[in-house]
């Protein structure tokens, strides 16, 4: 019987394999996948991550097939609260850098910060092609005229729908719904199937420009067959779906319909193309002006507006210099700032610092953003600044001035849906969103053993016997702190942390080691510890404390050993200390020779 | 027509005065309020918030009728995240130390941190009588128990129904609904009228313990007149009710039977002694046990046994070290750390480091709370960590495991619709709340000239001409760090935070100023700054930057002026090491004499 049932399998694979083929000529450029050829023995996939898993951000995963490799993304991440004055984080590189041979190229699903903003560093040691669509590429294009890099970037532009040959893998960029426009996920054809990558995406029925995620495709690959879906997790513990980007301007709509005698004052993210496009046209719509202001906003609308992404009446956008010509109710501006990020545009407005615009009870000021985690603190601030001045505050709570980017669950159900794939691993999330993901597959029925949830550096391994775990690479994260990438790790942020606690406490001492003499000193100077002008008495015992333990030492035989009488000065000033105030400041013994 | 009108208000006016005069005697205990005498000129009421507005904590309002004063409330805020190493935050009380004579006692609404906290603190230097509800007086003696005082706390205890008479006020005490038990808003009655502080409350229809929220009450104020409604303000933003307690143990009921097979963990806020008690029953009526862990809930769930708060059932109640008698399926575990705090019992079982508990597949954890603003990271932190161990976990947003101890914007029309009050202030709140609602007032009908959006230390002043703004007096807010009250101020903090920013670079120098000479040094001390062992040329390149700037101080004339020389130093090394590394450390040249 099973012999049987083999040939019959058999068979029906020749026919499916038939068919496939006419399908694969008709359409070469969408997948030039190899189909498996039977008989010879197929090679090896692995996927390591080397971002973006057990943490928000800095996303890249590596793709192998035997000696042919591709990263796909190359984000940063913001720093956590406890990384004192890091400006931001990016993936460690190591593994890219020692297969630099290997590596055909950097994959990009869409130009948000999370996916592309390592490139300018990471490319300082991997020079490799970097392939994104249109407005991606010309996101990068524009960040790289900061960097001075070793050699020239070689930045290559693919549209939604073609194929990348990369030695034995083809890449096919594949159309998704997403806040950004031009975003992608990415088809890995390999000899021994298809590896989806989700990239960050979500399904918009009605999109506000380009086309809905090509659901079609996606089917056509799960009926083949795929391999493994890598899947975002982001939103993976919100039950439904992502309402339509549409929903925020009907939003809008009424928003400016019910206020037709303010100024409307809107920040979103400016990477939000299609946002900031439907905020231009329901201002056209109602007679309104329409002036932007921040960097980052003037820096994507120009380049949307250049590359086609956006489409403004004639007439409609004015410059900000030029608002004081019209009524308030003639006008829409269009802000930076919806993290609450001080420095921005809508930070300087709400706290009177903005050259152009100084808000009041005619504004109307409409966060249409939510707060990335860790951010509530400051856009509270942002909102209760301009709550204290009379400024009436729209934001995501209160109404639906703000639709998320990333599918939920229902989203990515429909995606494992679509594609079948035979093993699942989430991407893009914390443990947390790691794990909700993880449910969503054995709901749909994907084995518990099929399913990978993996950390960064960690391999799994596919061949024809199956997939599994296989060792690791070295994966982590680069700190980068003004121009120095690396130089701040784990001794400096802890000394960091211990100054932000308690301060400091310098004791300088000059002495003649021969004769066992001070010469000059003790100093004792603080920093961040107390107000010293009211706390003058401590200081001075201090003083005195330091000045017995020094005489002591000074008096003991082994007074050559400067370790010990540092040693002992740290242990009696820090004893006293905090028998005093209850407070561990770092105490830094400087001990000079005469 | 007017007069008419007059004579016929004077005689209703009269009638109400003899019905009223009635219900005072029979009631004497809960109204003693004088009525207004017609004739005599009255004096005049001064409400002065110090700490509550514009921001969240350090509740304390100053309510005062001529010569007599009272305080209610006397609460701490939590240090903002750029009060880098402060404890806690109290209010500046230098206006109750300076009319001390005239201040009848503090009067507490209820047991919270944020409204009792600084209490130890204030007793320092102010010594007045403390009037609250049992459950309020049993947290405070506890927590005086670990304060040192000058003198002994006197300690009133009030039932709610009862009212205090404190020189010409009278402060009635009305049950409200709240996340502790035994909470009450207050009615402070004057020869003007009367004045409603609210507390912090909700409307529990259901409560599960204690009664609902004295409705009959306020009503009857309403009706005879409330002169100025202080209204507490933390869910003016949220539309519609805020569900009863009892929602929590339905969901909590749903989750007990649905998962038979798990030992269950709820983490939840101490003081919420009604949650605690609805844990216990359910797990009672599903065959658990419960154990207690973490300090403050062990405290807590003691006093409310005692006090007579809190009711277990025989034999349900165990150790924590009990636990490993029974099986997972037999054990509810209750615990701090519902905010992720770092130490707490929930946290160390996150991280293994539970000497009594170690987390695994077989728990589920119930985060019975919500986060407070500024701690979604850290109670994310634990929800990954717990998710990365394969425990389920259960919180907010997910289920309805919690509800919100305020009114939200219904129960605030409620309050208003009650009390019908003359004038209006909004209390307990970030200025966004105080906007929303002053909102609500306005909607109920409050004429905008009648509603008082204060600040800290400003003074209403209300006689029988009206209400008005009329000065300030001194607050603000005193850090505490340590044992130390008061003595980390702003300059502390800036270096604090330049500290924790970009670390520290001392240099230090023997000089012997009278030939000119450099004796010792200059050594380059650095901290937080750079990973020193891997950045060896650029300190050294440091030393040799310091010491160039040095020689040519000594070489000059003015080589005895110390401020020019450090001035000098620290210009040079600091542009020097801005242009290697982008980064401004804090400098610190010590030049020390032989």
């Amino acid at each position: 019987m099973p012999k049987i049932k083999k040939e019959i399998g058999q068979e029906e694979k020749k026919d499916a394999r038939r068919v496939v083929k006419k399908e694969v000529k008709k359409q070469a450029v969408r997948n030039a996948a190899p189909e498996p050829r039977k008989g010879k023995s197929k090679g090896k996939i692995r996927i390591i991550p080397l971002g973006g898993l057990q943490e928000i951000g800095k996303n890249l995963t590596v793709i192998e097939y035997e000696n042919d490799m591709i990263a796909v993304d190359c984000g940063l991440a913001f720093p956590d609260e406890d990384m004192l004055g890091v400006d931001l984080v990016i993936p460690d590189v190591t593994y890219l850098e020692q297969n630099q041979h290997r590596l055909r190229g950097i994959f990009l699903t869409h130009g948000h910060e999370d996916h592309i903003g390592a490139i300018p560093y990471v490319l300082r040691t991997v020079n490799t092609p970097i392939y994104g669509t249109k407005l991606t590429v010309g996101i990068i294009k524009n960040k790289l005229q900061e960097h001075a890099l070793p050699w020239q970037a070689d930045l290559r532009t693919v549209s939604a729908g073609s194929t990348v040959r990369a030695g034995a893998l083809n890449v096919e960029f594949i159309r998704v719904n997403h806040s950004i426009a031009d975003a992608c996920c990415l088809a890995i054809h390999t000899p021994l199937g298809t590896v989806l990558h989700t990239g960050d995406f979500k399904l918009d029925i009605t999109p506000i420009q380009g086309e809905m995620m090509n659901v079609a495709r996606l089917g056509e690959l799960g009926n083949k067959g795929v391999l493994m879906l890598l899947c975002e997790s982001t939103n993976a513990e919100r039950p439904g779906f992502t309402p339509s980007e549409k929903k925020v301007g009907q939003s809008l709509n009424y928003i400016f319909r019910s206020n037709p005698d303010k100024r409307i004052v809107i920040s979103t993210f400016s990477s939000n193309v299609h946002r900031v496009q439907q905020i231009i046209d329901i201002s056209a719509e109602h007679g309104r002006k329409v002036a932007v202001t921040g960097r980052s906003m003037l820096n994507i609308v120009g380049a949307a507006v250049e590359l086609g992404y956006m489409n403004v009446p004639k007439g409609v956008l004015i410059d900000i210099n030029e608002i004081k010509r019209y009524a308030p109710e003639q006008l829409t501006l269009v802000t930076t700032g919806s993290q609450g990020e001080p420095m921005s545009a809508l930070y300087r407005m709400a706290y009177s610092d903005h050259n152009q615009v100084t808000l009041g009870e005619r504004d109307l000021v409409v966060l249409s953003s939510s707060a990335i985690p860790g951010n509530e603190k400051l856009v509270g601030r942002v909102i209760n600044e301009l709550s204290r001045n009379g400024v009436e505050v729209l934001h995501d709570a209160a109404m639906a001035v703000h639709v998320s980017g990333h599918a939920c669950q229902e989203e990515l159900k429909l995606m494992q849906a679509l594609t079948k794939p035979r093993y699942f691993m989430p991407i893009h999330g914390e443990s947390r969103h790691l794990a909700a993901n993880r449910e969503l597959a054995l709901e749909m029925g994907i084995p518990s053993r099929n399913i990978f949830v993996s950390e960064i550096g960690k391999v799994l391994e596919i061949d024809e016997k199956g997939a599994r775990f296989a060792g690791t690479v070295p994966a982590g994260q680069v700190l980068v702190d003004g121009y120095g990438v690396g130089d701040v790790g784990n001794i400096v942020l802890r000394d960091r942390k211990h100054l932000a606690e308690d301060g400091l406490i310098v004791v300088v001492a000059t002495v003649d080691n021969d004769h066992g003499l001070l010469v000059s000193g003790p100093d004792v100077v603080s920093r961040g510890f107390v107000y010293v002008r009211e706390n003058e008495s401590l200081m001075d015992e201090a003083k005195r404390v330091v000045q017995r333990s020094l005489q002591s030492c000074l008096e003991s035989r082994d007074r050559g050993d400067r370790m010990r009488i540092k040693t002992r000065v740290r242990d009696d000033l820090s004893r006293f200390v905090f028998s005093k105030t209850g407070r561990k400041p770092m105490i830094l013994p400087i001990i000079m020779d005469v």
